[in-house]
């Protein structure tokens, strides 16, 4: 199995992109990994070459350039050659922690949809407080969904969580407004009708104050919703951590108290720490694209490498593809 | 001034209603107000009938009721002839704590909306890192929003903001998936092109993270993602001091430390709770009508009663009557 990996994408590159593939190649004897980005950058961190190639390019895509113009513009930027390389049949999936927008336009333009998909949806697994995560799709990559769209996201996070997460008959929830069945804008009420007449298991409406309680394995939602929820958790959790950490600091006493606690809290944090889960799965495409976290470590990349190959190795694309057919075909 | 009160909404109703209602009467010598309700249930709590009237009634709106077809077929409901007392000019607002949807129904068929504004906001303010607080508005009354609605709501809660909260020239932001001007789902962009034009002092598009941040001190978008939003941050923070509940007390270490902690972690509580800043304000119609939290005690009913009186003093409401007539006629 091959994977490309954008070596040039994220804060912290080349270095713990880098140190993440060795962790990668170290873990898994049938992979192979092509890095593509600066031969120089990347061999100052390169100590085991073993099952690791370096395809060579000195453009990359900035986090502040325009995603659509840098992918169609800069074709030989590290993110759109390892696009490339996926789509030549050179490599059986990517990663990047790069500019999330130029990401999902090359897995579109370059990579390609699978056939009967109208929109890929982006795809992070996030924490929940007993530790399983749920998978939330779409979270940005279709900001003007449609019902149909709703329904294949549905599709195809089912797929995802069966393969690759292991889990057998994923809940499916329809995030909404409230839980009774007729609740919720048009989008959401004509989505909660296509879903319901799926082969799939839903467990109907989710309530945005119930994700983190694990109420559902695959939530489903359009693009500006799943972002903006999303970035709420996000917000969220960090605003209470920062006042928590003010508390924690505002007094001898406190301080005293805040030091014998500070292992249990550190592991609080990490349990709110969704890169453990592996990047988000832009799905739809023909093969496996992964977005890892921005501020990605090693450890966050290596998860996405295993995340990407799993999703190769358990066929994932090929997956959707036929369960889409069956349901335009019907 | 009166105002009337639903005495029996709530999930401590009648009792904290009542003890919150003569705690508002202690605090504002020129108020008067008109309890509805069970007259006998109220006056087992009531100890000082000093400019307090009750205007019996025992029907009353279920938290479960479908709320449309409960204040259409509920007349004499406790909710429904506290927002009577408004329409009929015996009171100068209402407050309740019940059923969210039925008091917004209630508001629109029974009190009415200001001419020119096509649909009601419900408003509520929420915590900042800060404790200056934000408005968000709608977080529900109206799911499919178009962009005047949205230019309407950022109008409606700059007045509120300026009237109520005295905060002079309140920055509006608009709610979007990124900071950039183009942003965003249709909804987004056109609703950005309105607010741009209109004479308000517009801080462009924010983003879900950074509102706990107090980016703004209105916060502008469609009641399907405000409602989103509010309950993400309300799951979000419940489940981070749920997992911060259960690590303060996995083994005596921790045990002992949390008890030290004890008081400074229970005022870091009370800054996210945003009962402190009132209740849930039903903006565009004739008067001041006030959704107290369904879980509302003596304290924050009298935080509502106090809002209402700012909102009726201050002509809230007539304000917004004027600046939409004028957006209208240019």
């Amino acid at each position: 199995m091959k994977l490309a990996i954008d070596a040039m994408g994220g804060d912290n590159a080349p270095k713990e992109i880098v140190l993440g593939a060795m962790k990668a190649i170290q873990a898994f004897p049938d992979l192979h990994i092509i890095l593509v980005g600066n031969e120089t950058d990347i061999l100052a961190h390169l100590t085991n070459e073993d099952r690791i190639t370096i395809v060579h390019t000195d453009e990359v895509i900035l986090a502040t350039d325009e995603p659509v113009r840098a992918v169609r513009r800069k074709k030989d930027s590290s993110m759109v050659l390892a696009a490339k390389l996926v789509a030549d049949g050179e490599a059986d999936g990517c990663i990047s922690a790069g500019n999330t927008g130029a990401l999902m336009a090359a897995g579109l333009f370059v990579v390609g949809r699978i056939e009967g998909i109208e929109r890929p949806a982006l795809s992070p697994t996030l924490p929940t407080i007993g530790g399983e995560g749920f998978l939330l799709l779409d979270v940005g990559a279709n900001v003007d969904a449609k019902a149909e769209h709703l329904l294949q996201n549905a599709i195809m996070g089912s797929i995802y969580c069966e393969k690759v997460r292991g889990i057998s008959n994923p809940r499916v929830g329809l995030l909404n407004i409230g839980t009774e069945e007729k609740k919720g804008n048009e989008l959401a009420k004509q989505a909660f009708e296509l879903i319901k007449e799926a082969n799939l298991n839903f467990v109907g409406n989710v309530e945005a104050r119930d994700l983190l309680d694990g109420v559902a394995d695959v939530v489903v939602t359009d693009g500006f919703t799943g972002n903006m929820v999303l970035k709420t958790i996000e917000g969220t959790a960090l605003s209470v951590f920062k006042m928590l950490k003010t508390t924690l600091y505002s007094s001898l006493k406190t301080k005293i108290a805040a030091a014998v606690l500070k292992p249990d809290l550190m592991e609080l944090k990490t349990k709110m720490d969704y890169s453990e889960y592996g990047g988000a799965g832009l799905f739809g495409l023909k093969a496996p694209v992964i977005k890892a976290h921005g501020s990605s470590d090693a450890n966050a990349l290596y998860n996405a490498v295993r995340q990407a190959r799993e999703m190769v190795e358990k066929e994932v694309s090929e997956t959707i593809r036929s369960a889409v057919e069956k349901t335009t075909v019907s």
